[in-house]
Order: C-alpha cells, then sequence, then structure tokens
C-alpha cells in the first residue's frame, strides 16, 4: 500500500469517528440546543450523495461508501436527537 | 462531464456547504455549549489530512484541496467560537 492511499484511509476513517463525540455530547446532555440542524441534514444530504457516487462507480467504491453509511446513520441520529430534546425542552417551558 | 463526476463535485460542494449553518447559528446565538468541540477538532484534523493527501497527488486534486481547505477554515472557526463563548458563559456564571 502506497502512502497516499493509507494518508486517504486515514483521513476517511478520521472525518468518519468525528461525528461520534457530537451524538454521545447530545445523548448526554440531553440538549441540542446550540446545535444547527440544518448542518447535519445537509451534510445527512452529502452522505447519501456520496454513497450513490460510491456504488455508481466501477468497481464499487466502498472505501466512500462504507464509512459514509456510517456517517450518514450518526448524522440521521444527531438530527433526531436535536428534534427529540427540542422539543422535550419547549414542552417544559410551558 | 460525466453523470458521476457532477454528483461528485455535487456531493462534495453540499458537503462543504454544511458547515456554513453551525458556524453561523453559534455566531448569532452567541453560544456553543451543547456543540462537542472534539467534533471539529477531529474534523479540522481530517481535512488538514485530506488537503494533503490532495497535494500528494498527481496530479493535485483541487477537487479534494480547495472544498476541504473552506471546511478546514471553517471547522476551526467553529472551535475558537466554542471556546471564546464557552470562556464568556463560564465568566458570566462567577
Amino acid at each position: 500500500m502506497t502512502f497516499l492511499k493509507i494518508l486517504g484511509y486515514t483521513a476517511g476513517f478520521i472525518s468518519m469517528t468525528s461525528f461520534i463525540p457530537q451524538v454521545y455530547k447530545t445523548w448526554k446532555v440531553k440538549s441540542a440546543k446550540d446545535v444547527s440542524i440544518q448542518m447535519f441534514i445537509i451534510y445527512s444530504t452529502s452522505t447519501f450523495l456520496w454513497i450513490v457516487y460510491g456504488i455508481k462507480s466501477d468497481p464499487v467504491q466502498y472505501p466512500i461508501c462504507v464509512p459514509n453509511t456510517i456517517v450518514l446513520f450518526l448524522s440521521i441520529a444527531q438530527v433526531i436527537l436535536k428534534i427529540k430534546y427540542d422539543r422535550a425542552e419547549k414542552n417544559a417551558q410551558k
């Protein structure tokens, strides 16, 4: 494996793991007031397009498909948690 | 330009813009309590590695370098804003 390939895989792996601390934090503090839901919706859209890109490539590009699938799930989880806790906070203020 | 290339550029462009709403929100509400600083530090690291990857590629891959440079700046801006507003909030509580 070349230096460049290792670099690419490392970069991909790191960007993939980056969403974990945000989802974990939201789940732990049960609040995502300051988190932008737009960011995660837009990011989910882009990961979805990357997955299609990877699948449509010939041969199928697993290094693109796999990390983006994981990030898509994390990103959607973040959107769901954000909606959930924003709603809970709103109800609590009533 | 092939369908696949257009798809790749679209996906890249969308992921690039995704960080704008978060930075804007933090700057506007002047709070980033619920935002994970780890996420943005890790993401900055990955964009930096992608930039190196793009530069070290032969020929230089501008579609990788350019969007990642923009996201690197946005991601660092988010880290700085987070530190700034967390500190301001802490001082206000004293």
